[in-house]
């Protein structure tokens, strides 16, 4: 991980079966050993939009030009990246369409015909979807990927004020999604005009820090378009004061936040999973059975295995036993610590005679024996602590890692002791592209190495 | 609905809200109306597979070229439809991608490398995801779109025996949506050679029944593709007898359900939902409160509405209560009975004095006093007894209008009068086609008037 972190997030993200490379160049297959991670992020995150009133939708993933160029700063921003649709079948078309790269183009013709009156608004509409940024950059899996999953929420308000509550509301719940699910700590805060999403007002994002390379990872971003877009698009409606365009929002979480959580939690050994996530909580391994004990001993322990999944089961752990009798003992550790399961359980001969089972806790490699009678409950509360542990572990190295500088000399230094600056500045973007330029240095990064410097991550909410 | 179906089909699906138009030609929005019942039917259907031991996945929606035309007989039948992407910002591509009509071929080549041992099988996936079929016929919402949502099932055996049990047990789930959540009832059967999937051994389909044109409608397909695919794609695996190829199955269930539900359930007042799909089962309402009526008495029946509404909630029926002050009961009436929300409660003062509320059942106009106490056990019967009148109701229309046919003249004469036909048949495609030339005459369909001939729907299971 030290050595060669990108090789090593490669070989983390494929022997652990989260991904398998594609013949289209950035474009990868999510194994149900990563999908899972999404599918738990999404039930836990959908849930709640549905009860701030959100409701899901689909709207097509093909936008004319005409629509897609029509907020002249947005366009701006994604027209590099616009993969576009020229020929269907043997026919070619009249008009080139191209796939989002986000939906803003493609809903607010809608949100025009339904806005007429402020009986109308709030509307707030999310859906999950695919999206496609041909990036000529150099492709990671989850983390910089020409298509990728993620949800982008779209809302209008009567008042500026209702819209901005809202931007907060959504930034609590992804930073929820970081630190209640995947074990992450964030810094909620405003991106800077440089970094903001072009034809928003403004735009607030949660940001994780990444050890193993020392830099800031985004992790999902609440904008408040302003009337900007309401405008483009004549989303407007009558009041007592006539025609009033209407406050908008737009928000997005991607499975970039998977990539995030290996880069973060993984180790030599592999990945690690945080237990809310892990598709597979504790796998249960029956010890000493591919050796040259008898029929029965080795029966046995298999029973016990199985029921001790069972029990886990039962109390809604998701365990489960692997018994397969073509592999070793040591096989079977390596290969589910490398897949990342949070606890492993062993049943050997002794544990059975002594009513115990060995636990190995995967992200600290801690050994122990407990008791096998309230076995479950003391699991559930050991998931728990991994859960605090791992979070707590990541915090602590991040305030290792974050400072405060107030001169260029220092920042270059402290950049390359891969550092976290809390650093005043003016906020004018010509002034941000300079600092970039003076801290510019060859910096190790997942497609090998390159010329970067330092950019803003975010005003922190909480200063 | 019977004078100009089409027309009568447009305005249901957009009136309720369930549509709105695009403009991309053969694409539309799914708006929460429609898109909440795609929740119902994922949800559903997901858990099941889950059972099944299927595990979820996402591949990329792009297709190199190479992969798409691997297996002949399969590109055949989709060329004609791909969309592809050439250009990139303003870059031209190297070589056009196309986008999936349907992952086999971007699928498999994965399988090929997962698959080594027969320990590795079965593999058991499945994508909920978006595809795109360009086709060039007269488009209609949900049931023919360029764009359309899908789940698709691929999976691989290492015994023939295996992966066709799986075929029958996807394809009763399939029957499941349709019988346990949609009210429809559909008939389990083969496709015949001229109408299976390219590629495939052989494909099993649920067919149901459109009371309003007399045709029948492809509810969901399962395939078995033997070992057509694992032969193009090398998707082997050692065994005692040396290699040997797996044998394959695909499946699929798309957003056509719902133009199904629309087009067999609705009716001239506007949209009928079966209650276990709707997203709200119950809309209470309270009457004579935009009246003359006192500020008193008003709040007395808008405290009731939401208290009946409330207690419905808690026994977790989807209740809502309309309440505004700016729309007449009247409107409210029609509003919701175009939205097809199952049961309607009014209360009005005489209600509340004698400690009922009112009733009206959408699909059949029914309408009656229940006493309030214990009005929600009540309530939850009488939308199990929707769901099964409504597809009672299906059953005996489309028992009458099926019937054995064994001659041509027979066959085009009940094909007019909208029957479905049992006729014997040899199976042969060539024969398929000269009775469909036999029998074209003049129909409407959803997009207008059209030659057209019959075709075989299926072959039934149970004869």
């Amino acid at each position: 991980k030290d050595d060669n972190y990108s090789e090593w997030y490669s070989q983390v993200i494929t022997k652990a079966e989260m991904i398998e490379y594609y013949d289209v160049s950035g474009c990868y297959v999510l194994r149900p050993w990563s999908f899972s991670i999404w599918e738990a992020i999404t039930e836990w995150f959908d849930t709640r939009i549905k009860r701030l009133g959100v409701k899901n939708c689909y709207f097509p993933m093909f936008v004319s030009a005409a629509a897609l160029e029509r907020e002249k700063t947005h366009i701006a921003d994604f027209a590099p990246e616009v993969a576009w649709v020229t020929r269907a079948g043997s026919s070619e078309m009249s008009e080139p369409i191209a796939i989002r790269p986000t939906s803003e183009t493609v809903m607010y013709p809608s949100f025009k015909k339904w806005v007429q009156s402020h009986r109308d608004l709030p509307l707030k509409l999310n859906q999950w979807c695919n999206v496609v940024r041909w990036e000529f950059k150099h492709p990671t899996p989850f983390l910089r990927t020409r298509e990728f999953l993620w949800q982008e929420g779209h809302t209008a308000f009567a008042t500026k004020e209702e819209a901005e509550k809202e931007v907060f509301d959504i930034l609590d719940l992804y930073a929820g999604v970081y630190t209640n699910l995947l074990a992450i700590p964030v810094v909620k805060g405003r991106k800077s005009e440089k970094e903001k999403f072009a034809g928003g007002d403004f735009t607030t994002t949660v940001e994780a820090y990444v050890p193993v390379n020392g830099r800031g990872i985004q992790g999902a971003t609440s904008h408040h378009l302003g009337q900007n877009f309401s405008k483009m698009f004549d989303i407007s409606f009558e009041s007592d004061k006539g025609k009033e365009l209407a406050w908008q929002n737009s928000w997005g979480l991607s499975t970039r936040t998977i990539g995030a959580m290996v880069m973060i939690h993984s180790d030599d050994k592999g990945l690690v999973l945080p237990p809310r996530v892990a598709q597979i909580q504790v796998i249960v391994l029956a010890v000493g059975i591919t050796g040259s004990t008898t029929e029965e001993n080795r029966k046995k322990l298999t029973d016990e295995a199985l029921k001790v999944a069972d029990s886990l089961v039962e109390k809604d752990v998701r365990a489960e036993s692997d018994l397969r009798d073509n592999y070793t003992s040591g096989w079977k550790f390596s290969h589910w610590e490398l897949k990342g399961v949070p606890i492993r359980i062993e049943i050997g001969p002794k544990d059975l005679e002594k009513g115990e089972v060995m636990i190995v806790i995967r992200h600290n490699g801690e050994k122990k024996s407990i008791k096998r009678e309230g076995m479950e409950k003391e699991i559930i509360q050991i998931l728990e602590n991994i859960h605090t542990d791992m979070y707590n572990k990541v915090v602590t190295s991040r305030d290792a890692h974050m400072t405060v500088t107030k001169n260029l000399d220092e920042m270059k230094k402290k950049l390359d002791e891969k550092f976290i600056l809390l650093a005043p500045f003016c906020g004018i973007p010509s002034c941000e592209e300079l600092i970039k330029r003076d801290t510019t240095r060859e910096e190790v990064t997942e497609g090998g190495t390159a010329q970067m410097g330092a950019k803003t991550l975010c005003i922190p909410l909480d200063q």
